[in-house]
């Protein structure tokens, strides 16, 4: 079990290893992990400089950009939401149009909040399977766009969810072929990172070549569902694309005045490599998941498990069952479930290896 | 000196006692106060339903109703901003208007933020020499929409900061004929109460009579000056005034996936009245550093002292000698300052009786 | 052929018949039809009281009313992306959702006014062959949607086209069963009727029947395509529903001075049925293009046309030879087309029987 | 009488000269004068490309550019608001602020349209007794913007009223102090040209000198209260700058399908100087008016009369005895009148002469 590894991070002492649930619902359901709550203490002293003059905030962009290899603009926040709206409305124009997949969160899990950011932008969501979108789909909305002309939204920005929101991780090819349509056509490229150390660690790459070396002009850093108290980032690879970005934040009530706390959140979550280390972690016992459901009759995955979800199609009673044994997790909507119950299954972190162990011999048995 | 007091609350162990520091910038210069910093640390446990699932999240909605001596509706955000502008898009149309002082935070410290929650509503800014607006005041900008008609925003709320921003604080009477004024054109009352408790303390009435017995329907209520790491709220003393305002959250990218961490600052800072000791040792310091000054040559109280911020005009060489010595405070712009340079000083539960006494040794001696 | 008995209406004299044309590209490229440019320059009189305090626009809200049956509130506004935007604006949240077909004015053509208008609504277009949707659809978004809760934009508004993008014409019946699942959510129905005069003499019905008695609660009434030369409107059918639409039209630029000049063109519209004749001379043209395509070699209709729109599919050599003698037309992107090249042919009150009869003879020599 | 002189303009014939009236309230009440109402009609053959793509409206680029005596790029609507708003929404950030005159149609009587436009950008209204602001106040606003950081909005754009909203006129050289002021910070600088024939002709000079020879990006400009049956248009003096424009008119709903005949009216506007001549005449009633009223017992004129508006206190007996003839004009809302009531008077192109002697008897006669 890794988790006790992680936890020798921790400096503060006073924080206690997670205790075994049967919590599969999100990894957002997680506390946070010892060295960042230790990193959280650590800050709470003295009379310190408001609204990200401090050291730490300071210290955090010299971080980034040694993390992804050459300098960026880091600006924390502290919910995906916000990362994702205000980045978003930093690259559209009101009367533009962002593509995304169906499923992406800025489509469908945000309450338009990336409308309200951009002031009225369109979403525009391609289907897909595998949560990923392609170049043809790409192209094929720029036509249809410069088809219309002025009556229809202008193409504005891609967002790419990495990994996506089933389970799945870009490969770098894929980004890049992405990227290559949205260039000829001077679209900028927006990436949801809200479980980006948990593609990174699939890709096996920089953090560099996961993103502007792939053609990616902004990410939205997510730490919160990897250890983090509340810590997510705006990260610009073009610090000149940032003007103003600011402004954007202050406006939206996500420039908070003790910013000390969320840049030693993500000082803590670079430093020795505490974020890949916590995404393996996750990745992995997603992995032994999907690997100990195989042996389970009736499962069919419904995914490629890239990260740190797994999606899988079980019988309606071995779902009941589990349910009744108190796992958590949620059925999930799918349209073309070939038998039984779709769910999903979310690990983290703090998954100790005998909760899901526990849940392969569960759904064994309720078969 | 108080601050020994607060810190014997804490029961973190880790906390140290702020530094004695020669910064009156700001009370968000402040760490978190031990308490709280210890009921973010015991929140961090176990897999927890986030977004507001959680127990932490429930027993605040019975604390605040208890607190406010009725069933209250109540919405932790994370910075003033936020809980103003949300609050203000909850209650006025995006063509109306916010009635409100010229220097309130939200007309002119919030980068936008009301209009870009409420879609646009205009802030309209009443001007007086100590921070509050007037009923005569109200009700001419009333009258004047009112003849205007179509072609201007119609009168939408009311928004009060308490304590001003000028230091001042509204009495009990004063708030209730602004409401009255307000409830006959049927507009909402809001209340900024980013400095609610250092009013409170100041007017020494229930935390009922300050806000809905006075006539407000809606409180920003701050805790992150006060003690707090990141810890505001909105408060609706209507419940059903709240419908939705979920949705307005969300989509604002403040509604936390762990939002146990932000209740437990709240929870705490009601728990044995912290708040009111925190802000009456803020407002005690205040008095003392406005006593001090009374005895320098040259120095004029430009406003009544009645919370944690004191503005004092003195001579422009005394003003320069403090700066050199370290002490940190704005310059404040100030259109009719009799003598010398016009400056804020502010305190906070953590500013050591030592700190004031030192500055008033100091503006003594530069004199 | 219809358009001289038309033209009998004209009491300006000025005013010539339209030239022979060969363009079937829209209903807008016509000009303003006879009685409606008269009703304009008879309106050209005298001092008059600006922003719809004018007579004729007080007439207006009578004869709309007489026109509805029932008492309404009339708008004018002078685009139908005007009317539509307000129209939802007035209805839906901003956090909200309205759905409507994926070829829905709204969802494709207004380059963001509903978002813009609405505060940031989602505009969500549900597929369908022949351009309605169905109650299952709406069923089943409004089901997800609650099932996301507040992550997910809030259930709004339904807006059907009433003729639809297809050309065809939904059935009093289906609309009231859209309106019977919109109704148990408590969700408004909102008709884009830019070609609702179309739609209303296929249909057959009175104006009542086709929009309130179905459930319709505001409709965007269309002129400007069917004889007007700028007059479209908001037409609530339960003025209490209007409350401050005044201001959202104000504020949108909306609000015309001289606004007698567009509810003169309404009033004319009305009068003597000129908006039934017009709509029938066009739908008449339109059922004579389609049943003289019918006897084209490789001619394939591919919408039944129920209005003044005509979609269908001809061999590329056909459309080329057409379109290089003259005849103009949109070639209609459609990803499933049984063979050949999809055109769309729309006709007008304007269009001259010869016109059509010349298209087709055309199209069977190209063949 | 001048009036005569114009309606020899006319070539619709149809069109018979404004009657006698007594109306003094706005220019706005007045018809369309009768050359435009004829290219109106003339404009009102055949199958017209829509939304722009006419004859007309690229005429009026050339037009408009040989009128302005460089390029320009002129986008026709149909109220004054809308054209205000628009160019506002191209030169300023949502988070920025433009600055006006306290009595700016923008910022009193929009009804929030520049708010919504822009996405929220801040309308800051300056004080002065003659509607003009000075660059001191300019300078002063953006120190304090600097001053506050991201705090505040950003200084955006600078908007000046000419003629101003008291009947003044800037001088050339006071658009040029504004405009150094602004250029020296990067800010652009719109003209609200709601009367800006009316201020040319009292300047006497080019409308080139009046515009960007003085500084001015882009201008409002207005014909309905002079003439125009609804044409107003938003001039780019640099084209680039109108990059995008119109997708923001488009998703305002402010593009016309059949925009030719708002195009018909600005050409008619501008050929053969019929808005000079218009203008001319307007200004001249309104001297007569104020030369008039000199000779009244206890009358007082408020503002030097400069374009076409007439503030002028008199007796409150006197007033009401106009009134009570069945004059008709605004009571205005002034705070600081030295004596009896203060009201507006405004004239236009169609105000005879013997309507302002009538007015001037009448007064004198009350006294």
């Amino acid at each position: 079990m890794a988790a006790p590894t992680l936890m020798a991070h921790a400096n503060g002492g006073a924080i206690e290893e997670p205790k075994l649930s049967r919590n599969f619902k999100s990894d957002n359901v997680t506390p946070a992990c010892a060295p960042i709550m230790a990193a959280i203490n650590a800050a709470n002293l003295g009379s310190v400089p408001s609204y990200g003059g401090d050291d730490l905030t300071r210290q955090l962009q010299t971080k980034a950009s040694d993390v992804f290899g050459r300098e960026v603009a880091i600006f924390p926040v502290t919910t995906g939401t916000a990362a994702n709206a205000l980045a978003l409305s930093q690259i559209t124009p009101p009367y533009g149009a962002v593509y995304c997949h169906q499923a992406a969160h800025i489509a469908t899990d945000e309450c338009g909040a990336p409308e309200l950011f951009t002031g009225g932008a369109k979403i525009i969501g391609f289907p897909s399977p595998d949560g990923k979108i392609t170049p043809g789909q790409l192209a094929s909305a720029i036509a249809f766009a410069e088809d219309m002309g002025v009556h229809h939204v202008k193409p504005g920005a891609v967002s790419l969810s990495q990994a996506t929101e089933w389970g799945t991780v870009y490969e770098l090819t894929e980004v890049s072929a992405l990227a290559a349509v949205a260039r000829q056509q001077g679209l900028p490229m927006h990436m949801d990172g809200a479980r980006f150390a948990n593609a990174l660690v699939h890709l096996g790459c920089t953090a560099a070549a996961a993103t502007w070396q792939s053609g990616i002009d902004v990410l939205s850093l997510g730490a919160t569902k990897n250890g983090a108290l509340c810590a997510e980032a705006v990260v610009f690879f073009d610090p000149a694309r940032a003007r103003d970005f600011e402004r954007r934040r202050k406006r939206a009530g996500h420039l908070w005045s003790k910013l000390r706390f969320v840049s030693a959140q993500l000082l803590a979550y670079f430093e020795d490599g505490l974020w890949l280390a916590n995404a393996r972690h996750a990745n992995a016992m997603a992995a032994r998941l999907a690997e100990g459901l195989r042996s389970v009759r009736g499962a069919f995955l419904l995914q490629s498990v890239d990260a740190n979800e797994v999606f899988v199609a079980l019988p309606e009673t071995t779902v009941a069952a589990l349910e009744n044994q108190g796992f958590e997790f949620y059925r999930w909507p799918l349209s073309a479930v070939p038998a039984g119950v779709a769910i999903r299954l979310v690990t983290s972190y703090a998954t100790p290896q005998a909760q899901v162990q526990e849940f392969v011999t569960a759904a064994q048995r309720c078969n």
